[in-house]
C-alpha cells in the first residue's frame, strides 16, 4: 500500500468497497421502493412552480418550509425536527456527534448496511447481537448487554430490513427504562406497519427517530428524511450538521407533497393489498416460504440457492435482492420489494417456469 | 445539564449554535453566490425533460451521468471523481474517513467556518495559523509546522474565504513536498482566479481537491459539489461516504450545465469585470479600503466600526456579511460579494449616504 492511504482510518480503509450492478433491468424490486410515480398532473404542477425559484441561491437557513409542514403533518413542534438529505445523513451526523473510536453501537443484525458502515468510519466498538430463531427483537438479550455494557447509540430499524420485523413498544419501554444512552429507531417502514415509537418521546428523551420520503412517500431520488428528538438533542445534533444540506427542490416537493397526502394513503393500500395477494401467490409454490413482514418487502426463503434463483430472475429482467451474503442465517434467503399488480405477476410467473420451486415436499 | 445529552461529545457541545438571520433583504451579497440565475429558456428546457424521470427511483449508484461529463470536462480520469450534495458533504467525508480524535488538522485562518466545524465534530487537534499580515498565506509557518508535527491533514480554501488570497503554484509546491499526510485545496472560487492546482496531482498523490457547482457555476440552491483525488484514494473515501448521496435533479441539471458551459463563462466575465468596477467606485470613498481577492468577492475595511455599516446597508436592503466578529483581526471588515450591476451601483449609492465615508483623510 502507498503510504499517502495512512492518513485514512483503518477501520475505513477495512471496510469491503460497495458496488452496485448499474445494469437496468425491467423490473425493480430491489430497494424497497415505492412502484408508484408522483401523477403527472403534480410532477407538472410542482416543475411549473420551480421554474421561478432562483436555482443560483442557497436554500433557506434550517430549511423552515419544510420543518413548519412536517411539524403540522407529524403534530409535533418544530424544534423537534431536523430535514436531511435522505435519513442517512440524519443517521451520519448523529453518529458523528455522538461516537467517536471505541464507543458502543449496539445493532440487532441482520439490518440495514449503512449502520455497520457509518459505526465502522466512527471507528465504534458494534455490539451485534443477533434476531431470535423466528427473527424477532431479541429483547432480553438487549436488555442484558445494556445492563452490563455501557452502550453510547443503540440503532433499531423498525420494521427491520431486511428481515421485516416490528419491534414491540412494550419491548421498546423495556429498553428505554434500561438504556444509558441514545436510542435510535429509524423508522423508513413505518408507514406499512402502522406503527410508530413517537408518542413514547415524551417519556423518553433519549428516544430519537428518523423517517424518510424513499419509501412510501415515494421520492427516493430527491433524497429526503428528517429526525425527530427532543428539542435540546436537535440543538447539539444540528451543530454537527452541515448547513444547507437539503436542496431548494427536494425540500419544495417534500413540502408540497404534505399537501396531497391522500396520494400517498392511495398508494399504500395499494402496496399493502398487493403484498397480501403476492403472499398468498408465493406460498403457493412447495419450496417457497415468505417471512412475515411489517414494511414493503419481505424475505422469501427457498431451498433452491438464493444467488441461482436471483440470477434466473435477472435472466427474466426482474431485479430482487439478493442478501444472502449478508449473515449466514440468509444463505438461502432473497428479498423481494412490493411492486405493482403488474410487476409481482411478471415476479410469481418467472417462478412458475422454476420445475424446482414447483416440485413438491422438498421444503422443510 | 440533561444527561441524556452526554452521549454528544464535548467537542460538539462546545460549538455554538450557529444562526443566520432568515429576514428577506432586495439585494443578497452575503453567501458568494452567482447573481445570475440560469436563463429561463434554459430551465425550461431541464424542467421538461425531468417531467419524464421516475422521481420514485434512486439515484444511479455512484452518479455515473454526472461523473462522466465532468470527466470529460476536467479532463481527467472518471476513477479520480466523487461527487456530492455541495463540495462540503465530501469535506465531510474525507474528515470522518481521516481524522479522529486528536490527530491534527492544519487551517490558515480566518477561512470558511465548515473545517472548523467538522475539525471539532471529529475531535481533532486543529492547528490554525494566521495569514500574513498582507493576508498572504504563511508558507514559511506552514512549512515550518510540517516539519515539526505531525499533521493528518492541511485544508487550504485558495482563493481563501472571507479574506481573498490565493496559494501559489509554488508556494503549494514546497508545502507537498513537506507534507507527511493529505492535503485539500478547496478551489471553490478557483474559476474567478483562473488558478488550480489540478495538475500537480500528478505529482503528488496526496493531494485533494475540491470544486462545488454553487458559485461561479451559479447551482447554489441545488448543492453539488465535487471532489477529486488519486483513484486509491477516491476508493478510500467512497467507503466512508453515503451510498445516494446526490439527488436526481441535482445531478441532471448539473450534468447538463456542463453542455452550456458557454453561459457559465459570460458570467465569471461579467462578475469580474463589475468586481473591477465597484473596487474603484469604493476607492473613491476616503474612509475604504479593499482587500485584493482573487474570487467573486472582497473584504473591505473601514473605520466605520463594521457592524454598524453592516446594520446601515441592511436598513436600505442590501445584505453583505458581518465578519467582523470571525477573528480579531476583522474587527473592522465587511465581506461583499460582486452582484449585478444593479445591485452593486445600490450598494454603492448606499455608501454614499454615508456622511462619515465621505468625509476625508480619516484613513489610515
Amino acid at each position: 500500500m502507498n503510504d499517502f492511504l495512512d492518513s485514512i482510518k483503518p477501520s475505513v480503509r477495512a471496510i469491503s468497497a460497495y458496488h452496485l450492478n448499474g445494469k437496468h433491468y425491467e423490473i425493480k424490486l430491489n430497494q424497497n421502493e415505492n412502484p408508484y410515480d408522483l401523477p403527472q398532473w403534480l410532477k407538472d404542477e410542482l416543475l411549473d412552480e420551480f421554474r421561478a425559484f432562483a436555482w443560483n441561491r442557497y436554500p433557506s437557513f434550517g430549511n423552515l418550509r419544510l420543518i413548519e409542514k412536517l411539524s403540522s403533518h407529524v403534530q409535533i413542534e418544530a424544534g423537534r425536527l431536523l430535514v436531511g438529505n435522505g435519513s442517512n445523513e440524519l443517521l451520519q451526523t448523529l453518529i458523528a456527534a455522538s461516537l467517536s473510536a471505541g464507543k458502543k453501537l449496539l445493532l440487532v443484525t441482520p439490518t440495514f448496511l449503512i449502520y455497520q458502515q457509518l459505526g465502522r468510519v466512527a471507528q465504534a466498538d458494534i455490539r451485534e447481537i443477533e434476531f431470535e430463531e423466528d427473527w424477532s427483537f431479541p429483547v432480553n438479550k438487549i436488555l442484558t448487554t445494556l445492563e452490563q455494557e455501557q452502550i453510547e447509540l443503540c440503532i433499531f430499524c423498525s420494521p427491520n430490513s431486511p428481515t421485516g420485523a416490528t419491534l414491540k413498544e412494550s419491548d421498546l419501554i423495556q429498553i428505554l427504562k434500561r438504556a444509558k444512552g441514545l436510542v435510535l429507531v429509524d423508522e423508513a417502514y413505518h408507514e406499512f406497519s402502522k406503527t410508530s415509537c413517537l408518542e413514547l418521546q415524551s417519556n423518553f428523551k433519549n428516544l430519537i427517530i428518523t423517517r424518510t420520503f424513499s419509501k412510501a412517500m415515494g421520492l427516493a431520488g430527491l433524497r429526503i428524511g428528517y429526525l425527530i428528538a427532543h428539542p435540546d438533542l436537535i440543538t447539539e445534533i444540528n451543530k454537527a450538521k452541515l448547513p444547507y444540506n437539503l436542496n431548494i427542490f427536494s425540500e419544495f416537493v417534500a413540502a408540497k407533497l404534505l399537501d396531497h397526502y391522500d396520494l400517498v394513503n392511495e398508494n399504500i393500500q395499494k402496496i399493502l393489498s398487493e403484498k397480501e395477494r403476492l403472499t398468498r401467490q408465493l406460498l403457493e409454490f412447495n419450496n417457497v416460504s415468505v417471512i412475515p413482514s411489517g414494511a414493503n418487502f419481505f424475505m422469501i426463503k427457498t431451498p433452491t440457492r438464493a444467488p441461482e434463483l436471483f440470477d434466473k430472475l435477472a435472466d427474466k429482467g426482474v431485479l430482487v435482492r439478493d442478501i444472502s451474503k449478508y449473515h449466514p442465517r440468509l444463505k438461502n434467503h432473497l428479498r423481494i420489494s412490493i411492486g405493482t399488480p403488474g410487476e409481482n405477476e411478471t415476479l410469481i410467473n418467472s417462478l412458475k417456469n422454476d420445475t424446482f420451486l414447483i416440485s413438491t415436499k422438498n421444503y422443510t
